[in-house]
Order: C-alpha cells, then sequence, then structure tokens
C-alpha cells in the first residue's frame, strides 16, 4: 500500500476513534501480529481500538469500502492462529467494548459486549447466585466476543456443554456496518434463521460481533473433587468410558499422563504421584445427595478397573491443588521446550483408549514427546507436542505427526477440532474430514455475506 | 406448465423412486395441501416418496434443474404453514426414510434419518436406559427432520432445552443435490462453520437432511407432578417467575387458564376444578433427594402466592391424569370452532403476568374468545384464539388481535415465535421484529445456496 494511502486511512479511522486508538507503529503492530498457535506472525498495517460500538460498525464499513482485510481480536489467546491478522490488514480490538450491559436474575441470562473478559462474568453472575458454566482454560484473559466466534470449551463441557448451549441471541455487524440481531431474550426463540447459531464458532468470518446474549443457570449446590491413580494409562482411559457407560456425567473428568504428571510436579511442588502411568481428575457436582450418590459410584468404578489410589479432596484447599495441577498442565509443558503444539482431535469418549494408544504409538514412530492431558470425559485430548520451531528437520516430524494424530481421530469417528478452532493451522485438513461439497457450501455462505473477503480472510473456510 | 412437461417429469421422478411413489391424481395432491396451520391450501403438483437417502438427493438436483419448487415433508404438522406446498411445486414425503441407523449407548447419541418419529426414538433411547428429550406436542406422530428444520420445542423444554440443543451432526443435501456434513460424533466439536446450528430452524429452506445426530442423556432417575390451583391467573403467572426466581428449574412447568381448564374438563372428565382461575401444572426431576427438597420448594412458593389447593400425583397413574389434561388442551379448544389459531408469541418469563394481562384485554378488545395455556416456565404461551375463518368480518379481527398479540410480546422484550415457527404465517412480521438489516443478511446467505429458491419458497426469509 502507497504511504499516502496508508495515512490517509489512518486519518479516517482516527476520525471514527480518535487519535489514541490507531495505532501504526511498528512495535505496536508487532505486538498484534500473532496469538497462541505456533505459526508464523503476520505484520498488519493498522490496529484500532473503537470504545463504543457504534465506532465499531464505522470500522468495519470503512475496511469493507477500501477492501481493508479485518481481524477482531480480543486476548489473542487463540490455539489455531485464528487471530493472526492478514498482510496489510487492520486488526480491530475489543478491550474497550468490555460492559457487562445487564444481568437479569429473574430471566436467567446476562447481555454484554464482545470485550467483557469470561471469568469476569462467571465472577459476576456467581456474586448474584448465578452461573455461566464455560470455562476456556485461558478464561481470566479470554473475551467473550472471542469464546462465541471460536465456540470455546473447558473444563465442565462434559455436563455442562460449550460457549455454544449458552448464546441466546447476538448482534452483529456485517461486512456493510448494518446492525444484524439473531436470537432473543427468551429461552426459546425460532424468530428467522438461527443466526446466533451460526455465528458461533465461525472464527469471524461472517461478521463483527457488538452484543451478545448468553444464558445462565442456577449453580449446583454441591461439589466433589477426587484425583484417581492409575498404574495403565489404559486402565484410566477405560475408566473414563466405564464412568460415562454407567450414566453418570461429572462436571469434569480430566486426564493426565505420566509425562505430563511429571512436569506439572516439577513446576509447582504440589506432591503428584510422579510414578502414576496416569491420572484422572473428576468432580462430581448438583444436589447434596447426588453428589453423595455419585462420588460413591465414581469410586468403586475407579477402583473396580485398576485405580491404585484415590483421593477426594476434604475442603476447598485440597480442590484447588487439584484443579491447579491440571491447570498448571499446559504453562508446565510449555516451559520444557522452545515450542509447544497444542493439539485439539477429539473422538466419541468410548474410543478415548484407542486414541491413547495412537498417540503413545506417534510419539516413537516420530521421536517427539507427547504430554497427553484433557477432557478426557469429552472425547477432547489435549496431545501436546513439545519441540523448537527453529529446528527445521525436527519440524518436519512434528508436522508428520500433526497429521498422524488428525487421521487417526478421524478413523475412530472423531474431528479435527474439539474446541480450539481451525483458524489458519488446520484449514489445510478441513477437506478431507467434511469433503469437498460442505467446503463449497460454506464458502458460498461467507462470500454471501462477504464478497470482498475481508471479514477475518484465510481462515477456516 | 405444461401437460406434456408435466407428464415428462413425473416420469422423471418415477426413474429415480419408482412408480408407486410418485403421486399427481387430485386427490392425493390435495392431501398434501395443507398443514395444522390456519392458512388456505396451496396444491403441489407432485408428490414424490423416496425410499432412500440416494434416491432423495437425486431428486433434489431434478428439482433444482428444473426450477421446481420443493417442499420437505414428514408429518406436516407444522402450526405456520412451513410444510404448506408452493403452487406448481413439489411435496417431497420422508416418512419411507424412518431407519434409526444407530444408538449408541456408550457415546450417548442416536443417529437417524429425518422420516423417524419422535416419540418412537424417544421410546427406543428409553428402553436402552437413555432419555431424548425433546417433546413437542405432536411428537406421537411428528418426524425429527420435521422437528430439526422448526427446531421444535415441548413441554420439557425449560430445563432440558429444545431440539436445538441436541443436533450435534447433520448430512443435507444442497440444492444441487450435493451432500454437505456438519457436526460430529463427538460432544465437541469446531470443525468448520456450524452448520448443524444453521440447518435446526431454518424451515427447509437452505437444504434437505439426510441424516441427524441426536445428543442423548441419562434420564432423570426421579420425578414428581403436582397441580396447583390459583384463583385467579395474575397469581398463578406470580408463581411461575417466583420458582425461578428461587433457582429451581422444574422439567415441566405449564399453565391453564380457566377458560381452557373447562373445555378441557368438557372433553375429558377427568375432574379438574373448573371453577379455578387458572392451574399450574408442575414436575420437577433429577435425583430422589433432589425431587423432595424441589417439591417441598415448590410447594411453599405456591402456597406463598397464593395457591387455594395443591395435588401431587402419588402414583404414575395421577401423574398421567395431569399430564393427559395438559394434552388434551389443544384437542379441546380445537372442537370448539371450526378455526383455531394457536399462537406462540414468547416473552422472558418474569413478564409472563404482564403478557396475560394484554392477552386478557386483547381478548376483550377484539372480542374473541382466547384460550391460553402452555410452557409458562419458559416464557412461551400459546393464547389460543376460537373463531371461524369463514366468517370474514370475526377474521379480520382475528388478524388485528394476532397482530396485537405479538406487538405486545416484543415490548416485552419477547419474539414473535417461541416453537412453532415463522413460515408463511408470520413471514409479515419478521422485519419489524428483527430489522431489514438482518432480513436482508439472512436473504444472501439464502440466495447463496438456493439461488433458484426453490427450498421451499416463500417461508420465513
Amino acid at each position: 500500500m502507497a504511504h499516502e494511502t496508508k495515512q490517509n486511512l489512518a486519518r479516517e479511522f482516527a476520525a471514527i476513534v480518535g487519535d489514541d486508538e490507531v495505532m501504526t507503529g511498528e512495535t505496536d503492530l508487532h505486538a498484534y501480529s500473532y496469538d497462541a498457535a505456533v505459526l508464523d506472525p503476520v505484520v498488519p498495517s493498522y490496529v484500532v481500538r473503537p470504545q463504543t460500538t457504534e465506532a465499531l460498525g464505522q470500522i468495519v464499513r470503512l475496511c469493507n469500502e477500501n477492501g481493508l482485510p479485518l481481524t477482531v481480536r480480543g486476548a489473542g489467546t487463540n490455539l489455531s492462529g485464528g487471530t493472526i491478522p492478514h498482510p496489510g490488514g487492520v486488526v480491530v480490538l475489543t478491550n474497550r467494548l468490555n460492559r457487562i450491559l445487564e444481568i437479569n436474575e429473574e430471566d436467567l441470562y446476562a447481555v454484554v459486549e464482545p470485550g467483557v473478559i469470561t471469568s469476569r462474568l462467571a465472577a459476576e453472575v456467581a456474586s448474584r447466585g448465578l452461573f455461566y458454566p464455560p470455562d476456556p482454560g485461558s478464561q481470566t484473559v479470554s473475551t467473550l466476543g472471542g469464546n462465541v466466534a471460536e465456540n470455546a470449551g473447558g473444563l465442565r463441557g462434559l455436563k455442562y456443554g460449550v460457549t455454544k448451549d449458552y448464546v441466546m441471541g447476538i448482534e452483529f455487524f456485517d461486512v456493510d456496518g448494518t446492525l444484524v440481531k439473531g436470537g432473543s431474550r427468551t429461552v426459546k426463540c425460532v424468530t428467522g434463521l438461527n443466526l446466533p447459531g451460526l455465528m458461533v464458532g465461525s472464527e469471524g468470518t461472517l461478521g463483527v460481533f457488538s452484543k451478545i446474549i448468553l444464558k445462565l443457570i442456577p449453580p449446583p449446590r454441591a461439589a466433589r473433587s477426587m484425583m484417581a491413580v492409575f498404574g495403565t494409562i489404559k486402565a484410566a482411559s477405560e475408566t473414563v468410558a466405564a464412568i460415562i457407560a454407567a450414566k453418570i456425567v461429572p462436571a469434569t473428568l480430566e486426564l493426565m499422563d505420566n509425562f505430563t504428571i511429571r512436569t506439572v510436579e516439577s513446576f509447582r511442588k504440589a506432591g503428584l504421584p510422579t510414578e502414576a502411568a496416569a491420572l484422572l481428575l473428576i468432580e462430581v457436582d448438583g444436589h447434596p445427595a447426588q453428589v453423595e450418590d455419585e462420588a460413591v459410584q465414581v469410586e468403586r468404578i475407579c477402583r473396580e478397573n485398576g485405580a491404585e489410589d484415590l483421593t477426594v479432596a476434604r475442603d476447598s484447599a485440597e480442590r484447588d491443588i487439584i484443579w491447579q495441577a491440571r491447570r498448571d498442565a499446559l504453562p508446565a509443558l510449555a516451559k520444557l521446550k522452545p515450542s509447544c503444539v497444542l493439539e485439539d482431535a477429539t473422538v466419541p469418549r468410548s474410543k478415548i483408549p484407542a486414541m491413547i494408544e495412537a498417540l503413545t504409538e506417534i510419539s516413537k514412530e516420530y521421536n517427539l514427546p507427547i504430554g497427553t492431558f484433557g477432557h478426557a470425559g469429552d472425547g477432547n485430548l489435549h496431545p501436546t507436542i513439545l519441540t523448537d520451531r527453529r529446528d527445521k528437520v525436527e519440524w518436519q516430524r512434528v508436522e508428520q505427526a500433526i497429521t498422524a494424530i488428525f487421521e487417526r481421530a478421524v478413523q475412530l469417528d472423531g474431528t479435527l477440532s474439539g474446541e480450539h478452532g481451525i483458524g489458519i493451522a488446520k484449514a489445510r485438513f478441513m477437506e478431507r474430514e467434511v469433503g469437498a461439497g460442505t467446503l463449497a457450501y460454506s464458502r458460498r455462505l461467507k462470500m454471501a455475506v462477504d464478497p470482498k473477503n475481508i471479514l477475518n480472510p484465510g481462515k477456516m473456510v
């Protein structure tokens, strides 16, 4: 882009949001050139931060008029490159659009702007005796707009579902900057196409969110956390399937393999059993009597399936130790090597034992350390490959291992991504899973609402 | 259409599905010219019944090649005209595509063809100790394909959600007859656009379903049903809000007004209190101890809000009496007059008292009998206007009353339709609720995937 054009556009952005909210300096641009995925950075031409949704709409319109690629960014915690901008494009920050507009205790919903941080909403509704369940790993920094764009999951997905299950309504700007509304403040709504459903997980490719209506629920009255120790990872993964088969749906049912356990323990001395082949971290919740019953059953199933030890948290301090260990998994693994590729292949939960076996083989075959942990209860494992992206020879093996993980997951009736998104990272695998017809259909939808392809181009479809 | 062309096309359909499955006789065509909505019938040119999904795809392609409007029909229980065909168009019946392809007890999902009857799936999964909650009023005849196309609700929507909340994956033919897949057999899936979300509630306008993957859950271990009698409808509707505000989410929380009570009682002598201004029919379910607790609380809240009497069902026979009364509401009202317009305006649940008040006023203002019953717990009332469509003067008042109901619902932060769909019946109100921008966006999506507008034209967008 010619220097003069660039200056002119910067002035036009500034006319909308004010001089202080348009960044074009090299340092600023570099700060927004990457996200949490292991991918090459792409430097945008502008970073713009609207303070009102009206300004947001005007920015979208200006970008479209000038054919400028636009990538909306919340906290940039994306693990598939969904917030990496397009060369020469605009990064639109939502962190000033961070008002909780309404928490309706009678009708159990909240209305938020897209830049509200997930855990802030969760805390705010908790203080009023309500519950917003989706809890992605990045919840203390991630934004609700980002959660909706990526259909973020989390530890409670098994029982409580994912972000998709909580979006009652949405308002967004189409590419012309016209406001579009879908859904409602009512529990049931079939007025018009299910645009909230379409927007969830659309990775910023179909519109720019300005307002989100989220469902709230009453919180569980009681909860109990447990940690079960297994001598083989097979026994642990079979236990997961056995718990579900017994028609118990824990709030959380997480697995950590030995590699992850040892790494977490050396990261924070929490007293984890470093000799264990695998741990299951389990929380059941609900009515106190139900929690009591289910805890007994879960313990029995664990022991029947070979658990060598089982600890039940007696108080909230002990409970925190269990869940801190789980939350430490990614940061602890990430410290071991310069690059940490967090995979997200997902299978029906009964196929977890087969998937675990496949991961062990893939780790051997490509001679790569793979730490595996994740949401075993919903079949969503996070095999984590530790590597150094600068080592080109090893990186080739990493790419082969990623392909092998994906192929095995699909063979097992699974899917490419459970919760991290397709973004740039996995776009090349899409067709193999969904077929050419599905991609063509999706592209027709995309082109219809974004003919110049300026809304987060290059992502997903 | 020229007679010869029509004959040729009939032969082409017959080449796909066989002679016996193509109907062009007047009697047959008339049988598929209407559905359960109070609207003028439209006679199609062909009725075609494929026996395989391959044939279904070929029919879609043939229709598109010839620009023939295509309306898919399950059981035709639609209440908004969604299954009324287009003049000269084709009705495609799904009742032979009725195989339950898989019930996976380990991974808690079912895979079905679109013509499977809702209650058949529910019974089949119940026999294996699982639960498919959506229970639209028409469940004993309605099909799952129709349920998905309309995002059907039901009595359990309050606690268990609606059809949308159970669609994990879908396969459908695009207008060219190419197979498109969305979603997965996994609990979490973010691979590609959320096409299952887009298809739910799309009223047959975006694709023709061939296969649906539905989520199953473990059934509640216990349930208790109650009937509370109120001296004023205001007290009953305030009780609804009070129960939710106490953070109790009953499985079902239904209201019937005096007019409906009397009509149901004269339809089937069940011993209902015909003097009552309103009844609340309530079921709490879950763990036995939770049911016990919640039943006590619900009873207390009912009495505190002025319930004059409260009966708890002591056994399944007494429980059946309560729910049969609720299921009788529509057929009983429908018998009173030649036409029965079942409205579907929905408001946030705390606005139920205000909506009930509005309905009383509207009934007086337009001098029309309106029986009100419905899913009070989720704000989804069914004010039912009894009339005779042939009485043109009265019908004008009916149309005015419908408009007044809609306008009041939207003023109360509500929506045009909670679960019956937009179809033909409510298409004219759409813009007033969602705005021109939303309609334009939806139409762009529609035209992108159906450029000749053959997929259920005239419905919704």
